[in-house]
Order: C-alpha cells, then sequence, then structure tokens
C-alpha cells in the first residue's frame, strides 16, 4: 500500500521523541495503530478524491489555536494524505507548552499531580499578596465547578439537539408532516388534535406514497415505502460513513474503549477534539435514523467526554495538566450516560464503574453535579414531550411475585448467554476485519450492513421503527385503551375497570403475530448488532443489546403470563394467581431481560441496576433486575470474563491496566524487569563523572525515555533519574548560554561541585532536574504488588534492585506485556507505552 | 484511681509485643485510650457493685469458644476488676491463630491480601485434583456471597425488631393498649376499626391517666401524664446506661468513627463482637424509647458491621483475614444505611464515600446485593406497615419552581452554620467530659441530660413524641383531610377538590400556634443533641440533625408559603404562583432542609443526596436537595473542614489517613523518618554476620516490630526486612530443634552458606522469613507522595533509602503524627500504630 509506505515516513521522523520508562519507541508499532484506528485514512489517498475537503478541513484547523492542539493532532492522519509537516513543527511547540506528552504515550499521573500541587501552593501563596492575586486563588478554586457546570449544561443541550434530529430523521424514513417538514411523527400527530395517540397514522402525517398521492393501501403502496424506507437508511448511513472517514476519523465507534484507556492515562490527540464532538453529533442521528442496529448512548459519552476535554481548556488548571483534565472527563461520562438514560446516579455509578480509573471523591461530587446539570438542562429541552428524559421510562403499578424469581433468573441466563455469544463473534468479526483487506471498504461496508438491515427490518413493525420506540413499546404494560397488538388478548371486560377491557385472558391472535414477529426481530437484531458495532460510524451498544433482551423478555413474560392465565392453580402460581388474578406484567419480564442482556455485553453491575432503577423509579423491582444482572454476568463469565469494551480495548491493544482482574500467577518483579539476562547491562549516568559530550553522545545512541543516575558504575548506588528531554535541554542551553561549558566539561548531579582548584573546564550543574525520589521495587517484588503500585500510583516505570544496588527497570508496557505472556496472548500485541 | 492503677499492671505486662513499624509500643497510650474508650469500666471497681454480674457474663463469655476471640478481647477492661490473667493467654493463642494483629494495631494490608492471594492459589491449583476439593474451592468462590447474604439477612431482620422494639417502648411512655399491650399505638388503633388514623387518641389506646380510671383531661390528668413520661424515660434511660456500662462498653455512641477507622485498618477487639451486637440493640430501643434526641440510624450501621464480623467467622477466608474482613464490614455497613432509611443504593454510597477505606468494584457489588437483601427482608417484617422502609417515606405530587433554590439555598447556609456550630460545641461538651472527672459518672450524665430533656419535651407535642414521627410530619404534605395544626389553614374550598378544604391559604391559627412551637422545638433539639451525642448509650446523630434541618425547612417553607400567598404577584412569585395558585409546598422545604443540617454535621454529598432522593422517589427533587447541601458543605467548610466523625476520630486519637484531605505543604520523607539527627543508628541486622547470641540479645534490647537486614553495616545495603515475631521464633525453635545450633553460631539470611569446610558451629538459615520485598522510598520523597503510598498501598511502615543506602524507617504513626504537626496539633495526641 503506498499511503502507508507514505504514512511510514512521516511518522517515523525524529520529531515523535520517545518519553516513555527508558526504552525505545517501536515507531513501527505506532504506525499499526495509527492505521487500526483509522485504516480509512491510510487508505485515503489510494481513493484520492476528497482533496479539497481536507485542505478546507486543515485551514479551519489552524483558524483555531490555541485551543486546537487536540485538532492538530490528527496529523499523522492528514500528512499521510499530503505530505506536509511545518504543521506539525508547530504543533509540537504546543504540545511541550501544553500536555508534554507525545500523541500514544502514557501520562505520569505522579509528576501531573504533583505539578498540580504546586501550583496550587503557588496561588495560595500569592493570594495573600493582593486583592487581585485573591480573586484569582478563588476563580482558580471554583474553575472545577464552573468548568462541570459548562460542561453538563454542553452535555444537556447536545443530547437534546441529537435526540430531536435523530427521532426527526428517523420518522423520515416513513413519512413527513407536509404542513409542519420540521416536527417529527408524534409531534406532527400532536397538531392534529387526536387525543390519543396511538401509533397508527394520523391525518397530519403522510408516509410518502401518501405524499404522492397514492391513498390506497396495496402492494404498490407498500412496495414504494419500502424503496423509499431503503433508500433514506441507505443515504443517511452512506453521509453518515463519509463524514466520519473524512473529516472526523476518531468519531466512529462507541468510543467507550477508547475513553476508558484515555482515563486510564493515555494520550489520544483528537480523539476528545471539536471536530470528534461535531462530526459524531451530527453523524450519530444519522446512524440511528438509518435503522441500523445500534443506539446513542456509547457515542453520547464520547460526545460528553469531547465537550469536557474543550472546556477544559478555558481553565489552565485542567487543560494543561493531562492527570487533572481526566477529572472533568469523568464527570463529562457521567453526564453523558446521566443525558442517555435520564439517570444520574446511574450515570454517576457508570463513571466510578466502568469508565473511570482515578475516581477520588471530589470527582464523584462533582460528577454528580454535572450528571444532574445535564439531566435538568435536558428536562428543560423535554425532547421527547413526556417530561421524561428518556423515551422508555416506565411506571408499573402491579408487584412482582416471588415465584417470578424463577424466570428472571432464567432471563439473566439467556442474557449472559447471549452476551458472551456476542462478545465472541463481534470480536471474531472485528478481528477479521483488521486483518483482512475489508477493513480498507468501510463505505461499502457500511452500505452492505445498511442496506440488509433496512431490507429485513422493513417488513416487521418491530424492527421497522426506531429501536429505542421498541424498547418503549416492549417495557410498557398493558393499558385497558391499549389496542396495540401486543395488547390483543381474548380479554375479559372487568366492571371493576368501569367496563373497560381487562387487558389479561388467553392471548388472541394479536399477541400470537406479535410473539413470531418478535422472536424474528430477535433473531434480527441479535445477528445485525455483531455486523454494526465497530463499523466506521458511531454506534453504541446499549440500545441493540437491550432491545434484544427486551425482546427475550417480553416473549417469555408473555408466555409466563399465558400459563399463569391458563393454570392458575400450578402450585408456582397459587398464591399469587389464585382466582384469575393478573399476576404477571410482559413489560417487567422485557426491562428485566434488557438489563440482563446489557450486563451479558458489557458485564456492567451496580450502575446498571442503578440505571435500571432510575428508568422505573420503583425500588421494588431493583431486586427482580439485580437477580437478572446477577445471574447474567456469572454465566456470561463463565464463557470470558471480560466485556465487551475491555475486549475492544484488548483487540486494538490500548495500554489498559485493568483493576478489575485479579492478578494470579507466582511470578516476581526480575521477570518483567529489563535488561533481560543475557541483554547489555542498563544504561545509567554517573552522577560526577560524566563529560557534556559523553553525554551528548548517550542521547544520541540511545532513545530511552529517561536514565538512573547513579554514584557510580561499579556502585550501582541510585541516586535520581533524570527525563531524556530535561537533560537535552539543558545540555543544548548550557552549550548556548554558559561561558565556559564545554565538550570535556564535566557534569555534576550532586550538591558539592569541586571548586576552581580543580584543573579542567567550568563544570555544569545539573542537580537541579533530578528527580530525586524515583520509585524503586527489588528484583523480588511479587508481581501482584508491582502491578498494583502501578496501577494505583499511576506510575509510568520504577527501577529495580537488588540489595540496593540498582539492577534494572520496568515500565507499565512491560508489566502489561507480561500480563499478556501469561494469558498466552501475544506480548507483541501490546503497543504503546 | 485505685482501678486506674490495676488497668496499667495488667496492659503493660509483655503479652502485649510490639507488632507495629519498627518502634515501641507506648503502653501508657494504650491504657489512655482503653480508659478513654470506656472509662466506665474504669471506674467500676471503685463502684464495686456489679461483681456478680461480671463473673456470669465471663462464664457466658468462654463458654462461646471458637468465634469469641472478638469477645475475649474486652479482657483489659474486665481484668481491670478481677485481676485474673489466665483468660488472657488462651486469647493470646487465638489471636496468633486467628487474627496476628494485637487489639489497637494497624494491620498490614499488603500482607494479608498476599496472604489472601496464596490461599487462593492454592485452592485453585488442588481444585483440580478431587471432586472433593473441586467442592470446597466452589464454596470458597460462593463463600463471599453467602455472607453477605447472611449478613444481609441478619440485618434487615435485627432493623426490623429494633423498629418494632422501639416503636412500642415509646408509645409507653404516653399510655397502652389494655387489650393488647404488645401493640403500639397506631397499630392498636388499628384494631380499632378507625377507618383514619390521625394521631389522636382512638378508644382502645389508654394514657396512662386514663388507664387509672382519669378520664376527664385536666391539670391533674396533665401533671400524672407528666410525671409518668419522664419516669418511663428516666427508666429507659438508665437500664440503658447500665447495660452499657456493665456488659458492653463499647455499645455506646454512634459507632461510626470506630468502624471507619476499623475499616480503615485498626483492630479493635470486642467492638464488633456478639455482646455489643445484642446490647447495642436492645439499648439502642431503650434510647430511642427514652425520648432523647438521638437516632437509631449510626447505632443501627455499627450492629449489621458486628453481625458481617459474626458471620465473617463462619468463612475462614474472612475470619482469619483481616484484610478480607473489611470487605464484609464495607458490606454490612451499607447494609445497616440500607435498612437504616430504606435507601439500598444510598447506603452503597455512603458505605463508599463515609466509611470504606478499601472499596474495590467487587465489594462495592456485593454491598449492593447485602443492602439489597437486607432492605427487602425488612420490607417482608413490614415494621410500619406502610410497606416502605422508614416512617418518613414521602412523595410529593406537586413540582418544585424555580425561584426557590432561593429559599433552599437559604435553608443550605442554615445547615452549614448548624453543622459549624453544632459540631464545634459537642467537640468542646465532649473533651471537657473526657477531661474533667465528669466522664467518671456516665449514669448520672445519662440521667441528668434524659430528665431534662424529658422535662422540657413533654409540655410540646413536637418534641413529646417519637422524633422519626416529628420528621415524617414535617415531611408531610398538607392532604385536604388533614386537621392537623400545621394544616390549619384559614382554607378555601375548592370544587376542584370535591368540595373538601383546600390546605392553602392564609395561615389559621393553629399554623401560627404550631409554627411557635416548631421554634421552640428547634431549638431544645439544636441544643440538647450537643449534650446527648457522645453519652454512654448508643446514639446516631442522623435523626435528631434531620429533625433540626426539617424544623427550620418547615419554619421557611411556611414563611415562603405565606409570602406567596399574600404577594402573589410580587417579581418573584410572579409566573409560578400567578392567580393565587398553591405553588410552595412546605413538607419539601423540610426535607431540604434536614439533607441541609446534616450535610452541615457529617459532611456527607452524594451518598446523603442519593439517601434524600431514596426517601422521596422523585428524579426532580434532587435538584434542590443537591443546591443545599452543596451550599451547606461550603459554608461549614469555612468554619472547619471536618465533619463531626472525623472530628470525634481526632479527638479519640484514632489512626485514620484520611483520604479526602490533601497535604498542602513541602516536606519530604527525610522529615518524618527516624531515626532522626542525632539519634542512635537504625538498628539492623547484618545478612550474615550476626550470631544466634547477638539476635537474642537483639531482640531483648529493642523491641521494634522488625528489623532491616543489610549486607553490613559499612554498605548499610538493604536486603530485606525480618519482623520480630518471626525472628523471635525461629531462633527458638532453632535452639529447641537444630542440632549443633549454640550461641554462636552464624545466622545466614543469604542463599548462600559457607560449607561445612568453614570452621565453627553450624550455622542457621534464615532467608524463608526475609521480607525480600520491603517497600523503600528515597528521603527526598515528597511527603504528599508518601502519604499516597502509605494510604493507597495501606503500608504500615517503609524504609528511607539515600543514594542507595538505607537511612530510616518510617511508620504509619510518623506520617499521622507529622500531619498532626503541620496541622497545628500536639504530636503526642497521636496513638496506637
Amino acid at each position: 500500500m503506498e499511503s502507508k509506505k507514505l504514512l511510514e515516513e512521516d511518522m517515523s521522523t525524529p520529531k515523535y521523541e520517545s518519553m516513555n520508562g527508558g526504552f525505545p519507541d517501536d515507531d513501527d508499532e505506532l504506525l499499526d495503530i495509527a492505521t487500526e484506528i483509522a485504516p480509512e485514512t491510510a487508505s485515503t489517498t489510494s481513493a484520492g478524491s476528497n482533496q479539497p475537503f481536507l485542505a478546507w478541513f486543515r485551514r479551519t484547523r489552524l483558524d483555531a489555536s490555541g485551543m486546537s492542539q487536540d485538532d492538530i493532532s490528527l496529523q499523522p492522519f492528514l500528512n499521510s494524505c499530503e505530505s506536509s509537516t511545518n504543521i506539525l513543527d508547530s504543533s509540537e511547540e504546543t504540545m511541550l507548552e501544553f500536555g508534554q506528552y507525545d500523541d500514544f504515550h502514557t501520562i505520569d499521573w505522579v509528576r501531573d499531580i504533583s505539578r498540580d500541587r504546586l501550583r496550587h501552593k503557588q496561588i495560595s501563596r500569592k493570594s495573600k499578596e493582593s486583592c487581585w492575586d485573591l480573586i484569582k486563588g478563588t476563580h482558580d478554586a471554583w474553575s472545577g465547578w464552573l468548568c462541570v457546570l459548562l460542561v453538563g449544561m454542553a452535555a444537556g443541550l447536545f443530547a437534546g439537539i441529537v435526540d430531536i434530529g435523530a427521532s426527526w430523521m428517523s420518522d423520515l424514513k416513513e413519512g413527513i408532516c407536509p404542513e409542519a417538514f420540521w416536527l417529527n411523527k408524534e409531534q406532527c400527530c400532536w397538531g392534529s388534535n387526536d387525543t390519543t395517540f396511538d401509533d397508527r397514522s394520523c391525518s397530519q402525517w403522510l408516509t410518502w406514497s401518501q405524499l404522492f398521492g397514492i391513498h390506497t393501501e396495496n402492494a404498490g403502496t407498500y412496495i414504494l415505502d419500502y424503496i423509499i424506507y431503503v433508500l433514506w437508511a441507505m443515504s443517511f448511513s452512506v453521509i453518515a460513513v463519509f463524514l466520519v472517514r473524512t473529516l472526523a476519523p476518531y468519531a466512529c465507534g462507541s468510543g467507550i474503549p477508547e475513553i476508558k484507556t484515555i482515563l486510564s492515562g493515555f494520550i489520544i490527540r483528537g480523539y476528545l477534539g471539536k471536530w470528534t464532538l461535531i462530526i459524531k453529533s451530527v453523524t450519530m442521528m444519522l446512524a440511528v435514523s438509518a435503522g441500523l442496529s445500534l443506539g446513542k448512548e456509547g457515542p453520547l459519552v464520547h460526545v460528553a467526554c469531547c465537550i469536557g476535554n474543550f472546556f477544559s481548556y478555558l481553565f489552565p488548571k485542567y487543560g494543561r495538566n493531562e492527570a487533572k483534565k481526566r477529572e472533568i472527563l469523568s464527570a463529562a461520562s457521567a453526564a453523558g450516560v446521566s443525558v442517555a438514560f435520564g439517570a444520574p446516579i446511574g450515570g454517576v455509578l457508570f463513571s466510578l464503574e466502568e469508565v473511570s480509573y482515578y475516581f477520588p471523591l471530589k470527582t464523584m461530587w462533582r460528577s454528580f453535579f454535572c450528571a444532574l446539570v445535564a439531566a435538568f438542562i435536558l428536562r428543560s429541552i423535554n425532547p421527547f414531550g413526556n417530561s421524561h428524559l428518556v423515551k422508555f421510562y416506565v411506571e408499573y403499578n402491579t408487584p412482582w411475585f416471588f415465584f417470578e424469581l424463577l424466570p428472571f433468573i432464567l432471563l439473566g441466563v439467556f442474557g449472559g448467554l447471549y452476551g458472551a455469544f456476542f462478545n465472541k463473534f463481534n470480536l471474531k468479526w472485528c478481528r477479521f476485519r483488521k486483518k483482512t483487506r475489508m477493513g480498507l471498504f468501510p463505505i461499502a461496508e457500511v452500505m452492505i450492513v445498511t442496506f440488509v438491515t433496512a431490507l429485513l427490518a422493513f417488513p416487521n413493525p418491530y424492527t421497522r421503527e426506531n429501536t429505542s420506540i421498541l424498547i418503549q413499546r416492549l417495557f410498557k404494560d398493558c393499558g385497558p385503551v391499549d389496542d396495540s397488538d401486543l395488547c390483543d388478548y381474548n380479554a375479559t371486560y372487568a366492571p371493576n375497570l368501569n367496563n373497560r377491557r381487562n387487558p389479561y385472558g388467553e392471548a388472541g391472535t394479536g399477541v400470537q403475530n406479535a410473539m413470531w414477529q418478535l422472536f424474528l426481530a430477535l433473531i434480527l437484531k441479535g445477528i445485525l448488532t455483531i455486523f454494526t458495532f465497530g463499523m466506521k460510524v458511531p454506534a453504541g451498544l446499549f440500545i441493540p443489546s437491550m432491545a434484544v433482551g427486551a425482546i427475550a423478555g417480553r416473549l417469555i413474560g408473555t408466555g409466563v403470563e399465558q400459563l399463569a392465565f391458563n393454570f392458575p392453580d400450578w402450585i408456582l402460581f397459587d398464591e399469587a394467581c389464585a382466582g384469575g388474578q393478573r399476576c404477571v406484567t410482559p413489560g417487567l419480564y422485557a426491562m428485566v431481560g434488557a438489563a440482563a442482556a446489557l450486563g451479558g455485553v458489557t458485564r456492567m453491575t451496580v450502575s446498571l441496576v442503578v440505571i435500571m432503577f432510575e428508568l422505573t423509579g420503583g425500588l421494588q423491582y431493583i431486586i427482580p433486575i439485580m437477580a437478572a444482572v446477577m445471574t447474567s454476568k456469572w454465566v456470561g463469565d463463565a464463557f470470558g470474563k471480560e466485556g465487551i469494551y475491555d475486549a475492544h480495548i484488548h483487540l486494538n491493544g490500548y495500554p489498559f491496566l485493568d483493576a478489575k482482574e485479579e492478578f494470579k500467577h507466582t511470578t516476581i518483579a526480575a521477570d518483567i524487569m529489563r535488561p533481560r539476562r543475557g541483554d547489555p547491562p542498563l544504561v545509567v549516568i554517573e552522577q560526577d563523572n560524566m563529560t557534556v559530550e559523553e553525554l551528548e553522545t548517550l542521547l544520541q545512541e540511545e532513545d530511552y525515555n529517561g536514565f538512573p543516575v547513579v554514584v557510580s558504575k561499579e556502585t550501582q548506588l541510585l541516586v535520581g533519574f533524570v527525563l531524556r528531554r530535561d537533560l537535552s535541554h539543558a545540555l543544548d542551553e548550557a552549550r548556548k548560554a554558559q561561558d565556559g561549558v564545554v565538550s570535556n566539561s564535566r557534569v555534576y548531579f550532586t550538591t558539592h561541585v569541586p571548586g576552581p582548584l580543580d584543573v579542567g573546564p567550568k563544570p555544569l550543574k545539573l542537580k537541579k532536574m533530578l528527580d530525586q525520589s524515583p520509585f524503586t521495587i527489588t528484583d523480588q517484588t511479587p508481581m501482584e504488588v508491582v502491578i498494583d503500585m502501578f496501577r494505583k500510583l499511576g506510575l509510568r516505570q520504577c527501577l529495580v534492585t537488588h540489595k540496593g544496588r540498582l539492577l534494572g527497570i520496568a515500565t507499565r508496557k512491560d508489566v502489561r506485556k507480561h500480563i499478556a505472556t501469561l494469558a498466552n496472548q501475544d506480548p507483541d500485541s501490546v503497543q504503546f507505552h
């Protein structure tokens, strides 16, 4: 591939300095990743069609200077198309000033947090000096709250826009409101003053065939509507994939695996950029509207994080400190779930359980605030016109009975099995996409999947409509006036319901039909999602997983209901259903099933239950949900411990040290340490015995991120650690500025430098840049303790000693490689530092 | 004090070996603490009245062998009364076998967790061998879930019993149900078939004066009822304090500060024992029924933790591993809050935010399960007969308006101020109690406070009744049929309410009266709680704090309501209250006020909001509550950052490294390290250059917990760390068993031991007991990093090096002393290791 070659040349320039733990960056690896994350940009040049677009795009990006470092970093991909490098130079300065980390590198939590402490101390010292400084200090103290307030408001706003847009475009596939084309079907029908809106068409709303003047329903109109449906779906998805491909390659997928990785302390420049934000918001609406088997919940979390990133640059405290910025991002991801499900508490717990890495209590409180503000704003926008935050909010009035735990646990088993099945095949398919040439044709892939989806979805009323409407329908209990298929019972007219139809009895033909259609929908959704998740469009997993579970739940729930109706005296039903009383709520089964399936796929626990609880608002339904989620997790774990997000993190080789996994081997630090037995010894600097020239040679020959400083090579007594960047900078400066510093000037990392009595050129003192407290472990330290230290303290590297003498170094990458080896994975699949 | 002397002698026996980080235990400190925690036992002998009781008590305790190590540990207190020491000997063996930590010592998380990992590895290896081992392995894997299930069920059960008992005994103060004396007032009146129960007396229920045949209401009956009320209150509280004092001194107080400390890795034997459980449950009912200004929520958490401790001994995985046991205790504390407030999610968050120290996600999921099971069991018991878990569950039907944020924030300010006021004076009072002779007369103290409380509470209907009923009344919205004083408006009869009274209008005399009485109740509760919290009876803070806030809220709420009624066109009310529409819900104000006051006192954040949310069940009311809680926290923090629990932890000198506080100084590890400048050098062991005799002398002369092992005293190159207990044990064993080991045998901590060619007695190899991976830091490490390491890794001690050579040691106690010094506290107030 020519483009690949170009990319390679561009990325292997020495501009990509290594910043990692003392070992060389493998630029080849970087390249691999770059193409993996966005293979379509790599293949862009070969297509060679979007040059003007890109030029405009780049201009726009450069106009937005200052805060645009995150955008500029799409550089590698852009350069692959037009090999200009001058932008990279300017962006590097920005990086130095701001982030201080290179792209695709791990941040150093300890350093960043102590930098922030230093900054904080300076501000509190200064704030006593003058009134202005006091104001600045106060602003600094409040800036975290202000920032999350802004993030929450913007997240609510974006979610509202996306909800409204997606709902309008979804309905566009079926018809239009000719009097006010900007209204969706529901709003259009409100206008028509039909008191009850029951999803059948109202006079105001016209299907496309009706718009063309054909008002009789026959095969012709059906086919016409069918074709238009497919065409709309195709065009939505093609626009979406085209936008993603050309303008914001990072806007694809759900984003949660990457956000987890970023929050764990990894830099992916541009992933949270402004362009990703805009393009993802737009394409999310398009992808949902195309009727693909995907949801907007994951992408909403990504969008919220982009918003968080954007606003963090307004506050240097967060914008210039990667570790602190992650506090804002944690809050933003809580806000994302909050607006996706109308569940602020669930959002915070999701951020805590699933997404965040470093989540102190202060962050939790702010996240809660952020999530609440976002929910409040969204409720003010009221996108669904029902004063609730989500389409599928429900309230049940009937209790559940103890015997129902049996079917609920059964649903849990189904959820676990489905999760294991889905994860396995989705991973296989994604691996296949990565390894074969298929990954090079994302547009074609999306077109084919959309075509198949639309073709199969239209005939079935339950798949034709938007998935969130389907879920709403399945969750809902049958009311007395509900005359949809799902509630078509051979009803008994009960006098206690004011002689209205009591929706409980033998299943009518409507219910029987619905069961068949739902069963087909289950299979269709279950299979299509495997192929959809991973395509180059924004694609969330929550909604399709929940839909699969909800369908299964409704099926089982209706089954149990019919059993209870027909055999009310059976021992199981005896107490609850005696006398033909209604004792089963199929809608609750749908909800439990949804939770179970989602649990099976993602392996979420507390946050999932809380989200579901916030959807129903009834404390009493927690127990069924919890029973199902627990079962589903156990069953799923039996087939493989990883949730889909962690699996995708591994698939992509992101550097993520999972806090949930337990390390079960008996290895020690010596097993991961470098240099290994037989390797050349560790490169070290002697504290008072090296000349400027020697160090310069060292810097040229070795590309480690930093060097341990020792008393002498013989003793190997550790003095400290010096970063490559600092050292190189200092030597350059000294050469330029300090008089008398020549090639054979001695460099001293000690406090006492020999005085002028000594013969020789003027010495160079570099003690200031020495990190005198590098983390050390002994070579006998058990691996689980090493992992704990890396994880809990956020280390990048750790020096290894033996009997007090320096022996080697262990980086986070070494740890991850070791874990991969022990898990029988290819250690070379571990990339990034 | 004679008894103090006795206690001292008993506790300074060498049985209390030092296990702490290399420095001697100060037994005097231990003594101080022992008397502080339970001064009443120290004063027991001087009273000399309860000898038979104690003898019986001790017999009972010793009967329950096996799991009773936690009980036996009340020894120091018991021994102060009867100086028999033989029990202590047997208990020490148990300690060695089980807990391996001494009383009032800090546990070593790293060691305990790696012990558990080892155990786990052994089991998984074994489980492949035979079917039986597989079953054992499975049991082990499930035991965590089983244990929390049992804990949840028992916690629900205990809470139910306590609720029913407390409610019955509270009503006993006023009267009795002669036909069925075991019913409380509410249940009694149900039986009487009065359709609406409106708290006035029903025919079935008789006040004491009625029981004595006086059915006219006059001054005489009033005084009679008054006297009986006071007498009941006095007798309840005296029984309570007597039981606590004699049978379970640890059953006093709220227990949350101690549980926080225990969960952070501290051993207080007996604090979670069976006797504490039983006595605390009983005395909690008594104390609540006595009408004292206290609640049962904190004590319920303590009781739940006792239950957790009890069940953990059924599973050796938890019972024999202090670090693992704390996972069960975390879950138990979540269950405690869950049953106290009917808030399972709030309980988990409370455990996470306020109580727990080490809270991995697995624990969170289990805590949630535990909390849910407890809530479910309690709901099945249905102690309040309202299908809700708490007396003060509410549902509002009216929304809140934006302008109301102003009074809500005002309530937040009130809550913050009240919290600061309460914390300050309660601490002063507790310090006064500790320092003066007052602490020696706990029974008298309780009697006086109860007498004053009952005397002042009876005349005011809002203080006479149980505090949780008061809160329920204040939270409740005025309904159309509510004719209590609080709802006595000059009402408008609205046709849209079926001509029922619309409880909105100008305040009637009833409301005006109620306002005055509430205001007096506010002052009374506010002041009495200061003196009540800290007495030697079980005493929770939640209910009285909430009551104070709720009263203030109701007052302000009614004020705003009247304003809105009288000036509906005022700009603030304009939109919401136009046309005289009802726009203010005083009950909501009470709830917001309760949250604010509780927030001010405890400084809880997320968990408090979630608990309140679970009480109302309406997502929309989160925002007012959050606004108030945020304000209250900020205002409170301005007067002092500590919540009441942390303040009590500090007051008692418990070893707690707070994870919330930020360290703001620029000290380094060298500042806390020992030996200090001028001290004799650190005691070390040379790896291959010391004889058995030398080591024995060392063990005799120094009482450090452990000794660093170095290559040689000259080089000070660190090899490892050896625990005193291990070393002493090994030397004893060697003397006994190994032939040829004599006083001048060399001890080798190295792999290679000189062969038989060397002259001299047989060497002793001790490499096995060497911890080859002690944690080390350099002397230049910033203090915040040191604190982080101690906190996150759960260290007890850390060795300090300089340029690779061992320099000193830093223990957790050193860190805490340093923090205390920098906070201008007396470093000697830091006790325990």
